[in-house]
């Protein structure tokens, strides 16, 4: 099996959930690759250590443009802030390394087209951590609809709600909370979890063609952790848009962190003339399928227990009926880039198709400023 | 159409309950006989005038013996406390009405046998109100198991679990707590609750042979509301017993009201080779169907939402999808009780069919005491 | 008790949800009004006659204008299809008779203007029938707002899911299908389905400020049922709404009747910064509540099951744990309409309050057809 | 971070959830000791060559009886059939090894207390891998009965449904179906799925003292995959049995693999005087709480979104809202016997609490095959 050297830039809550997939990986799947946790770097040298420590990485690196053009990564993984994704894709991109990088691809399309475009003029493997995509009840949606069981298309509607920001105290910025500060983040709900959401949204119902968006800022200054002083806060708290997609369905979408009783409420419904299908992050390893064409008198909305051996990517892991978390959804994404790997592909979704969803997350972002449809950029 | 001319003993929650029945009847099912609310008979004459103008009773009358008598009087309808279903139903069959009589049929299979040999001496049409059978879910439950679909079965479960009586302040006894007075009720959950659990396994399922059963009574002494004194209470507060079933299915029943947290949470299962059904009164609209036989990848529990025109009595309420209540199940049986009449039947469960109900009863309440295996009273 | 003589027009779904209300609401509340079923007016005799005589009508009248000038008659009903609402209310205000209508008041905003003049004119008692508002959960969901529970609102989403249209072989038009007629009609699912969504979201959030509405009619043409010939389709078969509320909340609203799988799926949920509800009209006896103020290791939403005699409307009915159906909602609203004539006044929704339903459906119509946000006209 | 050398016997599913164990969980606890995956065990080389290189093991052994005594390893994990444990723990605790077990710990009682004897002779730290106890709704659980919400315990009911024996065509015996061999397995569903069920009931609720079972084979013959020949099956299929707490509430069991439909539907609820607690491993992350002394009107189960960093384990994983999965259990186990070596201790449950669990099982097939009452054996 060959080794694949790894660098991992961060090492915040994604440094950790791709960290664990790069170290389970060969345990759970056939790879021809494995994966090997050479270096994490982050700027703060005492917390990297702590965190080679903990997860077994060889050394340790405080300056990302030493670790990209190191002879001994293969493959450098983004896992830090937004505002750092083009910088240093582009970097590695040219020191000719695979890069992996979490989501979404840039702060906006501008940043994101260099990032294609690097990654295109280098040849080198690349994906974007899209990782909702591969719930195995997801991936399962997507195998029905590709086998065209839902006929015509009518509706899309996907809500992404959590209620962690509610509170006026809690400051923005800084490690932690960059996901508030607009120049680090790029955008609020619209670039973090919306994205989430149409990236699934456009793999199983393909592309979004305009939108009318609604956006908010329910609170308009925090405290900056950074600057320690009060500051304009500039991303979207909340964020609802219309959609209509290629195929002619419509489609809702909203997203918020003021939800109220809602931690990480992902949900995604998909109505067909013969079927329809509906998922929950909160019930991962369900998903719910309603077939008219069933006998009229026991037609019902099944409720699949996505954990049999023939449901995807199911039979690495234990018996029928058991479920597993959350990070494994990344073990499913690496398993794929390894396989696409020896096979010299890029697994989906690539820098390119993670492209669109940057243009619809803009599109979005400008239909909520001047309160019109936006046409999403063709491309 | 033909009036019937009802007189009802009882003005308590089934005498509410019966009341609506003949009265909304046929406004909803086409039948040939049209109840006219000719009498009602209760002790406490104020009260049953209020009732009477309520629900618009042409007559009261507080001698139930002068009611049997009445030559205004078809039918019978026995809505009072058990102690005095039979003396009624006896009296009211030697006079030739029809008897439709409250649950359980006895306070005992020998008051209950007495009851049965009355009816069908004096030849009258008889039903007894086992409403829980009549929700268009449970009558679709028996459809698809008489169809055959679940073949072999090997499991019934089922349980009624309440919590009113937790409170030892709560006193038994008189017009509205002889539920917990063992002199009036006969029993505890055992004839109030588990009897319904009862009749609808059976209906289902088939003979109950053999039980073993545990029984309790976790509060020793109340106030009695008669006496006024602190007194024993005799009743079974909880019971659980495991059965037989004929066609060699084992079977779990339950009932308590001292489960915290539940109203009224009736539960029925039953597992078959090839098919299971889950019922629940909380979610008494939808019936739980698992068929083996669906393609594997999507074969998952059906909430078949019961509310279209081709399931159970659906055609005769609202549209597909609009719920009914819990008093419809009366109207449900009244109608079959009615259709039967015209057909000179009487409508299951008959007084014959309902005392089987209360051999397992009394088998159970035997097991309890002598905490040993039973076998239920051949017939 | 004081006689009401009721005459209703319209013998079809709503005839007979508004007829049972009639004959029940005495059984069931202590009002000071009893209904009388007098007249039931409608254009086809005979199906009146068979109507009348399963609901005891005293007598049957083929002319509208006959019966509202009746003086036989204190209350006009109007069940009839939303063409004829206008006409015969404004013949009911000006001949002095108390109006009930069903929804929407009028087919657009002009009509429902002239509704609320002349009942205003003639200062008889009004109200139109948006019955899901009178489900206990929901009113439920009213005291708990009104009470302050939920601290500044962030958000509102309704939804309303059908799918009974999917088939292009269904026609348009007549007696059964006249919500596919837009003549008729009015409009498709906003002001159908819509209205009810709206007509809550404003009685439990306040006024809705601006929209920006999709409509969409995804089968464009069917056979019409008076015409015999294929026919446009101009109803809106499916719509969804972004919206901004007075308090500052965003809101979302969508229905469709080409949902595969939903047969009545009306949500509503509203997020406050303390404490959010979810209602479902599909487990219309709970209310999920979550308030935030509750000790954090055991918070979560509760699942309330509102069937406590101290849950609103549920002391008049059986006993905690056991659950009504949708037509008890009628019941609600007239013992609601009873009560208040007694006091002089009207229940609400009056024709004014319901005018205000209009306008938002109006602007959403408005900003669907020329893809803009549309103020909604201030009153 | 001292080493912690572990000697692993079984490649099986449970040598894979505690090697996964083993390997990470000084990436998500602080521990003191670091196990370090020394020798996996089993009695197929090839086999067992291929696990360690999956997993990264250092060494193979086929003979346990060279893995035990070999001074390389610290700790001897036993992951293999149930009719190895107890020979192996006595050595490997004779030969001074740390030992933990999976479940349950012996075939019956005999074999269990002989086990229970050798580690406590030698005073080795041990634990038995009842690792459903381990996930954060139930240990919350426990916690909310260990600070006496629930009042005095009424009732107690668990079942654990699975359904993939139904097919008479399925073989016995051998690798991958030792668990219907009741040579290898001591037990049908009451050691294996009714183990868990128990262990956790005396954990939450307290000693059992007496049941009454009913157990059923109902598949009596099936081919065995070592002879070849059809042989009868000695095992139990399915197993109810009513119970008697020492604190004198009332239990309830079922376990069986003929619930068609349910994968592993384990389930447990609690009904205490003032508060009752339900979980479910279908919904493993969820706790359902109802506690009687909220305010009656918004009085409901709530259902605990059990992945805040204040939960049992959580902290050490992702984000609220976040799940984990099966195997997550095996290394909180771990993680908590890793933290009571450092102080000198076992981690719950060792030997001697799991020999408890080998009692009420031996009780329970006792009191199935004499059909009977029993009382389970006073230690």
């Amino acid at each position: 099996m060959k080794k694949l050297n790894i660098g991992v830039v961060g090492y915040g809550f994604m440094g950790r959930t791709h960290s664990n997939a790069f170290l389970k990986v060969a345990n759970f799947f056939d790879v021809s690759y494995q994966p090997v946790l050479k270096t994490i770097c982050a700027r703060n040298a005492e917390r990297a250590n702590a965190f080679a420590a903990k997860w077994g990485y060889e050394s340790v690196e405080t300056d990302w443009r030493k670790l990209v053009e190191s002879p001994d990564i293969d493959l450098v993984d983004i896992a830090s802030p937004n505002d750092t994704h083009a910088e240093i894709a582009l970097a590695a991109a040219a020191a000719g390394k695979m890069v992996t990088c979490d989501k979404p691809l840039g702060r906006n399309p501008v940043e994101a087209e260099a990032m294609v475009t690097a990654v295109e003029t280098s040849g080198v493997a690349n994906t974007v951590w899209y990782n909702y995509r591969r719930f195995p009840a997801v991936v399962l949606a997507k195998q029905l609809i590709d086998e065209g069981r839902l006929g015509r298309v009518f509706h899309y509607r996907a809500k992404f709600l959590q209620d962690w920001t509610i509170s006026p105290a809690l400051p923005q910025g800084g490690e932690s909370l960059w996901r508030l500060d607009v120049n680090v983040a790029g955008s609020g709900v619209s670039g973090d979890l919306l994205a989430h959401a149409i990236d699934t949204a456009m793999w199983l119902n393909g592309r979004i063609n305009e939108v009318s968006a609604m956006t908010e800022t329910f609170i308009k200054s925090r405290k900056h952790n950074l600057s320690g002083q009060v500051e304009p806060v500039s991303i979207d708290d909340a964020c609802a848009f219309l959609a209509r997609f290629d195929n002619g369905s419509l489609g809702t979408f909203e997203a918020t962190r003021y939800a109220r009783g809602h931690k990480a409420l992902y949900t995604l419904e998909i109505n067909g003339e013969h079927a329809s299908i509906m998922w929950d992050l909160e019930d991962q390893h369900r998903l719910q399928y309603f077939d008219h064409r069933d006998e009229g008198r026991v037609r019902g909305w099944r409720s699949i227990n996505v954990t049999d051996r023939d449901h995807p990517y199911m039979a690495h892991w234990w018996v029928p009926g058991l479920q597993i978390g959350f990070e494994h959804t990344f073990i499913h994404q690496l398993a794929d880039f390894l396989v696409a790997l020896g096979e010299g592909k890029s697994a989906s979704p690539t820098f390119r198709e993670a492209l669109l969803t940057d243009d619809v997350t803009d599109a979005v972002l400008q239909s909520g400023a001047n309160r019109s449809w936006v046409k999403v950029r063709p491309r």
